[in-house]
């Protein structure tokens, strides 16, 4: 954190973005790429993704000839859902109980497309610098035929967890912060939020419900509104940070679903990260790259560091706050 | 690739550098943050990085109280290895003799903290986008006491190859790529450059040498010089695809040294990464966010695509070429 930075600068975050514009693909009453035109919707809005990267009727590779040449069908449907009708908010502009929407919303495709799909990924990249392409708040929802790399993984540690200790390896670390505090950013009746023993990103969350829960549509209408309301205050903070619209790319993770949705899936507990890339001001970011895209990841902060300035922070928007 | 795009564009590459800048620590009779002056060096130059990430003398966490909260130390050093005494020249525009004395300066720079460490981490983040804060010619060596997540990924994967096959994992698959052709960039009398079958990044590349060499001292005088040249093509074929100076971070990894040098590594062979981020131009990048961080890489253009177009492209520089 002491290098002198002559390195690249990020381009000033959004000029104000109009409430409703018309030739925007995600406002009510637009039109998109294949035609269709929007609803006048008020609350969320999901639709087919015009774009996707997984398609349901995507070809099989065929058989391979060689172990170094494996190959598989990735099938699956890409969505996108609007949290809001108007261009110019974000999450932690709206109200507690337009969030809690979303969550309901998160919920319900997590249902809909987990009756089919063995992975359903709730994601959200905000911000110009995470790759977002309409300012408009929304997130994408990706359902596939497999379980992606990072699902896998996550799959693995928990179940071996579970059969070593007995309990759920998330269940267990979030009890273990409470305990220890350092790391702890928000707590509320039934959510936690710290920055993980072992993030790489500078100010890098994960979000925990307290109770054994696997996954969003088990939550209760008490902890769908908790969410929502926590949910404001991380977000809060993360804007009041930099004083800036802060970007990340946010996700969620529960147990598989699809035609083994029925199985034992009791090691897993449903989380959300947060990988937010800035780390010195609102135009500086931490870049990943040479020693962390070849050999480890290594952080400019340490994870208590991090956790101590989101804590200190306050929970009324920058925005807002002042008169 | 046929979404529209209205995200991020990069600020424009770099406005012209000066070929020698007194205030810029890396060039020659510059003084550095220590208070050192750099000698007038009219080849490659090797430092003490001013702002290490990695310290020998790093103290021990101490012993954990939960398996869930495990730390150890990591020591090492972090070098600088500048490339030239000229500010405004890149590998691609230096001669090849001059790339030549960089590749003997990677052999001894891993000969030297090899004989301490058991990881020596060769590795170059070229451009702003890829977080690089001085556009000098250079590249980084951080040397560890323990072998990175990435180093031992490898080392798992080529010693399982090897155990069932016989065989070093790289060599049968740079002698798959040859056979099979779709992935090939460039071939010289001792080196492979393709896009490899995994390939995340729109233009990855893996740089082979085709004789089993196990790490950069054992290179042959004819095979460094055969380096040098194979590296002014790629990086040149890299330039020419957008007209731009293109960004990258590339990394060496071969056996591991240190006190274990001596074990059988024979599983291993010397490669190199190139990961840039450029997809559709010199100024809108692949962003690895959302679905890429949560879930899984997904490419935007397959490994064969990429690899035919960097084929067609010119082996002399755009900036030489013309008169
Ligand atoms: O060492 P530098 O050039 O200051 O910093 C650059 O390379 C490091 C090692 O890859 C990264 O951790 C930094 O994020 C990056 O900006
Ligand atoms: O889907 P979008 O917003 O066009 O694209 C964005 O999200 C995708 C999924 O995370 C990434 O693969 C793209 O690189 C990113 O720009």
């Amino acid at each position: 954190m002491k290098r002198p930075w002559q390195g690249q600068v990020e381009p000033p975050l959004l000029k104000t973005v109009p409430r409703h514009d018309p030739h925007n693909p995600l406002c009510p009453g637009a039109t998109r790429a294949n035609g269709e035109v929007n609803p006048y919707y008020d609350g969320t809005f999901l639709f087919d993704n015009d774009f996707p990267a997984l398609q349901p009727d995507a070809p099989s590779p065929g058989p391979s000839d060689h172990p170094l040449f494996q190959a598989e069908a990735a099938r699956g449907v890409c969505k996108v859902m609007c949290f809001h009708p108007w261009s110019d908010v974000t999450l932690p502009l709206m109200s507690v109980p337009e969030i809690r929407t979303v969550v309901d919303a998160w919920a319900s495709v997590t249902e809909e497309l987990g009756a089919q799909y063995p992975w359903v990924q709730i994601f959200e990249n905000k911000g110009a610098m995470m790759g977002c392409s309409n300012p408009h708040p929304h997130c994408q929802v990706w359902a596939s035929s497999f379980l992606p790399d990072i699902a896998q993984r996550e799959e693995r540690s928990q179940r071996a967890y579970q059969s070593q200790h007995g309990e759920p390896l998330l269940m267990e670390y979030g009890h273990q912060e409470l305990l220890r505090r350092e790391r702890l950013v928000l707590t509320s009746e039934h959510w936690l939020v710290l920055v993980p023993f072992w993030a790489v990103w500078p100010f890098q969350t994960l979000l925990l419900p307290r109770r054994h829960v696997r996954r969003l549509p088990e939550l209760t209408p008490a902890e769908r509104d908790d969410l929502a309301s926590i949910m404001k205050k991380l977000l809060t903070k993360y804007d009041n940070l930099f004083e800036t619209s802060f970007p990340y790319s946010m996700g969620w993770h529960g147990a598989p679903t699809g035609s083994e949705a029925g199985a034992n899936w009791d090691h897993w507990q449903l989380h959300a990260h947060y990988y937010p890339p800035l780390l010195r001001s609102a135009t500086i970011r931490k870049f990943m790259v040479g020693y962390e895209m070849l050999a480890q990841a290594q952080r400019d902060l340490t994870p208590e560091q991090a956790a101590e300035r989101l804590r200190m922070l306050p929970e009324v928007h920058y925005c807002l706050g002042q008169k």
